[in-house]
């Protein structure tokens, strides 16, 4: 097993201490399971309270062996009750504690609710946004994960080609690519930060269904196999010159290296080849100025601006008024991470943020074009991280 | 696609006003998805804002279209922002709303603040507890999904035994059995309502793995493949005459039928095979007493009393410090429904409850031993929803 070693856990703590510092805050009290990944290094059930001045106090409610050995803290003690809360935090941090960052993001009310009789006297702040832009900023570290997800990635989408056949349901498809990423170690499961949402390892989608959004903030989602989960995969047969997408997440140390691809049986209508090269022309024109200290919702008018002079702008991200307003996302532990490449974004790009740029067109009743990689900001601008040729892939109709 | 007929989605609107009517509620206004999708037949991303008095309205944030084809209501309209609630609040109960039921056992803090702002003369009250215990009951229809999702597992645990060999590591096991039920439409996204937790299909382990507990409420877990997704299955390799245990969910239509049987390769250790003769007991004797009627504390109690007779006390549910206090949960659309069959629990057996029995003993450094079924309560007892045999199942050590 991979642990977080003890330095990069200080050196993620010290960055968030200094935004408390910045915020006259006394500490944080997080919860939400990747935020104690990040900062404590493991997701066992409790609270980790991250005093300003001080390296953090591990309280967990279960499992405490496991959390032991996953953390490089030093300061790991059983929580049995939400009560005990009160007394490690005064002890631990040596004074009254007048103001707490929280996870407002994410915490439920009820949970909020106790603490607020925890914490009679305690100012509760919200600490989501400065924790996200915390983690928006990647490590050598973290970016090693996301060099080991592509890695398996590109070995995967290798052997797509051989998978895909006139007549084979969606659905088979993915479950095939599924079982390659699982046999090399991917964990499974996927996450967003944003509440009430969820995806399984991506989205497979054929023809048709390629156009079919859904409710995640996504110009794509597929059809799924029920009402009770409307995305991803459904049994709709693969079918020549149609566009087969397959946006896949790869996994390496819970770091999502998302990235998209679209292959056909036999060539693809000139209207979507066409699309392709104008998605390939965004990417391009993005990735030439994305360098630091570029704003990222200039980013985002540039690309529609290419879209929109290649005669596509209706079909950009979604047609019409299904759009979604972005072109890309920050990725990490979660998939849904800064920075923002979207409408009004103020994110400036750093060196170390890691983002994935996604130009896509959608079709009605065609489907969707365009491609998805993932890449990390230098001094000098734009590093691919994905590994996988940019080609769109044609199996012979003869072979499928 | 299956979608909730309206007669369906009646009755559960009906019962949930018959409780907001108990409460003096003028309405509730739900967004958790599984909420959504229950009362609403879609989990598209918006409210459902269910009048005391009238049926509901459903206000779609994305996806608009998507919703439409799914919900069986009539009212559906467009959300554009949350300002618009309001609004819509007030033309459609015709009346000045005062009390309003929110799920605030997971709507986060930020957003009940915007709902605040939104709503300043609103008295909001916690209805999570009731919209839980409505959910508690099924209907012929969500019985039908517990039957179809237990088909599948048999067909699938019938070719658990050929794919078992020494030295395939856990993963690749999993793996496998995930692809089954894939093909078969497993949806992939299995869900928990309780805040910041997850899980994959659920867990294969062996041998002492089956004995890591993680971060869930359940005495099992298994080592997962990295800190950052502490359980399910590892790369342990599989070997003779160890426990090895598979507790996956199988699914239709969103509903999830739990269950867990453990193989072995050549027998397995006398003790344990003791140990599972005693779980078989506490099912037999659990099931016996859960009529109509019966306080499911009570059960929890009968049943560590039988596991102590049999002088197991110490493993039963976790070993010691690690004990779980609960041999059974509901299952529906989450797989942490109501009723619990935990310590101290004040819920009252009724015909429609469907729940997950899992006698389990655990043994540090030798495994998991016990099993688990899926019971419907009916007039006169427990129906078992499962299909597979409750035996251990020995693969040969020749053909393993």
């Amino acid at each position: 097993m991979q642990f977080t070693p003890l330095a990069e856990l200080e050196r993620r703590v010290q960055n968030l201490q200094a935004v408390m510092q910045r915020d006259s805050l006394d500490g944080a009290l997080l919860t939400e399971k990747m935020d104690l990944f990040y900062f404590g290094g493991s997701m066992q059930q409790g609270f980790l309270f991250i005093p300003v001045d001080q390296n953090p106090l591990f309280m967990v409610k279960r499992n405490f062996k496991r959390a032991k050995e996953e953390t490089n803290w030093e300061k790991v003690m059983p929580l049995n009750g939400l009560n005990q809360l009160s007394e490690y935090l005064h002890d631990y941090a040596c004074k009254d504690i007048q103001r707490l960052g929280l996870e407002l993001d994410i915490l439920p009310v009820n949970l909020y609710q106790q603490l607020e009789r925890i914490f009679p006297h305690v100012q509760f702040v919200d600490l989501s946004k400065s924790i996200r832009e915390v983690r928006m900023i990647k490590s050598e570290f973290e970016i090693k994960c996301f060099r080991e997800a592509s890695k398996v990635a590109a070995n995967v989408n290798r052997q797509i080609p051989g998978l895909i056949k006139v007549g084979k349901p969606e659905i088979i498809l993915g479950t095939e690519i599924e079982s390659l990423y699982r046999k090399e170690g991917h964990q499974g499961i996927l996450r967003m930060r944003a509440f009430n949402t969820e995806m399984f390892f991506g989205h497979v989608y054929s023809g048709e269904n390629g156009a079919a959004s859904t409710f995640l903030d996504s110009c794509t989602g597929g059809e799924g196999v029920t009402p009770a989960c409307p995305q991803g995969a459904g049994w709709k047969a693969l079918a020549p010159h149609e566009p087969i997408g397959v946006d896949y997440g790869s996994m390496h140390g819970g770091y999502v290296l998302d990235y998209t691809r679209v292959f056909s049986i036999g060539a693809l209508p000139p209207e979507l080849e066409r699309a392709y090269d104008a998605a390939l022309q965004v990417q391009e024109s993005v990735v030439l100025r994305a360098v630091p200290g570029a704003v990222c919702g200039d980013l985002y008018e540039l690309a529609l601006e290419i879209a929109a002079a290649n005669g596509l702008g209706d079909f950009f991200e979604g047609y019409k008024d299904e759009q979604v307003k972005f072109i890309g996302h920050g990725v990490g532990l979660d998939v849904d991470e800064y920075p923002l490449l979207s409408q009004g974004s103020k994110h400036i790009l750093e060196p170390g943020m890691v983002f994935a740029l996604e130009p896509k067109f959608i079709f009605p009743g065609k489907g969707m074009i365009g491609l998805e990689n993932v890449w990390l900001v230098t001094e000098s601008g734009l590093e691919k991280i994905s590994l996988i040729p940019d080609d769109l892939v044609t199996v012979p109709l003869s072979g499928a």
